[in-house]
């Protein structure tokens, strides 16, 4: 009856968000969420924040610069020159969560059928913005330590993936693989994107969520020290999984030109974001109160993945592969012999979720993978939701 | 350097906000905002509703359902059938400002160079929207009730339209015309749009600013009387007019085929709005403070505008020609033999602004227009203002 746009004809929702409907179910033991523990917000921090940006009313209740509010850029800024990654304001743009970042970037650079490469596994949302756009994705090999430069420097020489316009990656702490790019490695994709002139979109929430090793610094802290790399990374960091989703604060760092295109894209999708929310944010930055919560934050998901890793190995033993992450939210499984979509359906039946490996390819998943998010339950449920899983693997 | 999408290549920002660097300037009296008055925001029912909210924490800080909290959506349709426009929670979604829905809209529904009716004058951003997505704007002349059902009956029998896939109307004190769409010519309209079968969106962001008059019900209400037509209409309100549009809090009601895949793109642009946002307007809606303070915004504004006209009448006299609207933020009008562009310097010079005419047409623009906002300005600011006004257009 409706003529839909093409992507729209036979619209695919997310495959994550499709197993909702289970989590529901009472006795469900989640390991499928990538939402961040809502026990570990800074509820008390979070207030007084609210209470401070309450205090210019009309700050937070008016329409705001479409670019951000200027005490939060100011914070921004700030935030950024600290992870060794110094900017102008002129070279952020306050979003509605990152989400945003990457599809007002993709609206300004992508035509249907331009290629872009993404890391494989990839984020879903990632995948599904791509397809929203009609990009033609060529997915690039990954290992423990993340994309596979050699591979993909072949890959461009050869012309076997095109002129990409764009690569898409979650270099620290990805989602699904939890695996960090090197800094080796990161220097090698920037020149990778100066001789090819293409974008690196490098996408980095969970970058400050590290309970074990050294920082490495972001592409877009690297790009300094590349001839001519900082006019190829966009950089999209979020609140999200480090203060609370809820405030839908992500922000996006580039090129003054790819910028200024981005915030004229912004003012005809949602005009601005929620200048109260800005607000928030921007107080509980200046209060330092980030970084007199992230250290608690950190400590209970590093608690928590040891906990899903010695648990994995105690109840699958040889039947499961990972690499245990430094950080982030994720552990990336691989389990001997099964197809864990099939397997989905017994770990319901024992009231268990997880995602299954298919979610995050463009094209051939690995069907034995899996994700398994700690975030959620706690240190008892993580105990019991793998013995679930093992009852589930054994009844396959 | 940057290969951008063709849309891109050279953007245009919004006419209006390139209007904003003249604001900060001392002394300046703004007609040209589009912004509610910061002094009429309800900050102490709102302060409430932010305490309420947050004794639940977890629902403000955790991410929400893509397609809004059910306890907002539910105070939606309450509102909605205050307002006689029925509808069930499935045919709403949240988004972020109303701006977001149309967006979403045309993503689902507008391939490059499929045609789009828009009432003309328009709204700039709804423009801009349009040669984002690459649809053929077809502009259809409106009068003081609104659009021009005879004319736009013979465009569409003639073919001379091509088949619009969508047609976008304010039919309740329009932005930028003031004009409000009657009940017979509202019935029309959706009479010809299951004739032809096109979507018309109803943008409705001022309906609850009516100072005189009998309310006008909306096409939404009005299509449970026009056979089909409820498969037809996509309505698009907000908070931001009448409470805040520091919220960011719209909605959208539709067909649930197009609802659906909304829902989905929203997905992929900011997975949902603030939800923390959500919460608060809920509370607000649930206490019954918008009833309590709509009738102060409304009285405000009857003043202010009623002062803008009659001293536009004083000043001015014949040279200017306008239609008091019945509600809203806006008198459109026409200075008799200048080109209010062209104008705008001279204004600016005596510090005053206003929006010429020519931000609010597709094509050919009537250069004697202009827009004046009585929303922002006290009543000697509008006094003061209209008379730099005839200063300015005395020095043309």
């Amino acid at each position: 009856m409706y003529a839909f746009t093409s992507s729209f004809q036979q619209p695919q929702g997310s495959p994550i968000r499709e197993l909702f409907k289970y989590l529901g179910e009472p006795g469900m033991i989640s390991f499928a969420g990538g939402y961040p523990a809502s026990d570990l917000f800074d509820v008390d921090g979070l207030r007084l924040a609210m209470e401070q940006a309450y205090a210019v009313p009309a700050q937070c209740l008016q329409y705001g610069p479409t670019d951000g509010l200027a005490i939060l850029k100011h914070q921004i800024v700030e935030l950024m020159g600290q992870r060794g990654a110094a900017c102008t304001v002129d070279n952020v743009v306050v979003t509605t969560g990152s989400q945003q970042g990457l599809d007002l970037l993709l609206r300004i650079l992508i035509e249907s059928g331009d290629v872009v490469l993404t890391e494989e596994p990839a984020y879903p949302a990632t995948l599904q913005a791509l397809r929203l756009q009609r990009a033609r994705i060529v997915a690039i090999p990954t290992d423990a330590h993340g994309i596979q430069i050699d591979k993909l420097s072949i890959m461009l020489e050869s012309g076997a993936c095109g002129r990409p316009k764009l690569l898409y990656t979650v270099p620290t702490f990805a989602n699904p693989t939890g695996a960090t790019l090197s800094s080796e490695r990161r220097r090698a994709l920037l020149a990778l994107a100066v001789k090819y002139r293409f974008v690196v979109v490098e996408d980095d929430p969970y970058r400050d969520l590290r309970f074990t090793g050294d920082p490495v610094p972001s592409l877009l802290a690297e790009a300094r020290l590349v001839d001519g790399a900082r006019d190829w990374v966009v950089h999209f960091a979020s609140l999200s999984k480090i203060v609370s989703p809820g405030l839908r604060v992500g922000w996006m760092i580039g090129p003054h030109e790819i910028i200024r295109r981005c915030v004229i894209a912004k003012q005809t999708v949602d005009l601005c974001s929620s200048p109260w929310m800005q607000a928030v944010a921007a107080r509980y930055l200046a209060a330092g109160a980030l970084e007199q919560h992230l250290p608690k934050i950190t400590a209970a998901y590093g608690l928590k993945c040891h906990q899903l890793c010695s648990d994995l190995r105690e109840q699958l033993g040889d039947a499961i592969e990972f690499h245990p992450p430094d950080g982030g939210l994720f552990v990336w499984a691989r389990l001997q012999g099964v197809d864990t979509s099939d397997m989905l359906h017994k770990a319901v039946e024992q009231k268990v979720m997880y995602v299954p490996g298919k979610a995050f390819y463009a094209n051939n998943a690995d069907s034995a993978a899996l994700r398994l998010s700690f975030a959620a339950p706690d240190s008892n449920a993580i105990t019991e939701g793998v013995r679930r899983l093992r009852y589930a693997y054994e009844m396959m």
